[in-house]
């Protein structure tokens, strides 16, 4: 399935939080994340982020779609993070 | 139609931004919209925006779907920003 994932993590956590969601999706902007994951691997990238974050403070939010085709996506300004090759 | 919007925007213009898309959309998370828009409005939102934005150093994504039910969403961790009264 085709997934968007947004965070909003307490600095502490969120260098953690980063490397971990960016072993599952693309990093298409500073707290968010996208791409294609089977139900399997995400089940195991929630289940990883809820020992990662606080969820009494963070936030965590996913929007899944069946199909990438149902969702039609527009950047305005930069394009790409071009902090992308730091970590 | 049914829109998620995602902005990283520079620190001076971030207040700005927020009031702006809170004009159009329901604020669900730090920098994460979403909400029913019509396409005119949409574009309105988009036009002003770019206004608000440095297309040089700021990002704003935008997800369009024609039926929010394609869309399954869930929430991890804090449910609502306990910041939303204080603007």
């Amino acid at each position: 399935m085709y997934v968007i994932l947004v965070y909003d993590i307490g600095e502490k956590r969120v260098g953690k939080m980063l490397k971990h969601c960016r072993k599952y999706l693309n990093w298409i902007q500073n707290s968010v994340f996208e791409g294609e994951i089977t139900e399997v691997k995400l089940k195991e990238m929630v289940s990883i982020a809820r020992g990662i974050m606080n969820e009494e403070q963070d936030s965590l939010i996913l929007f899944k779609s069946r199909d990438e085709r149902w969702l039609d996506k527009q950047v305005i300004g930069v394009e790409r993070m071009s902090t992308d090759t730091f970590l």
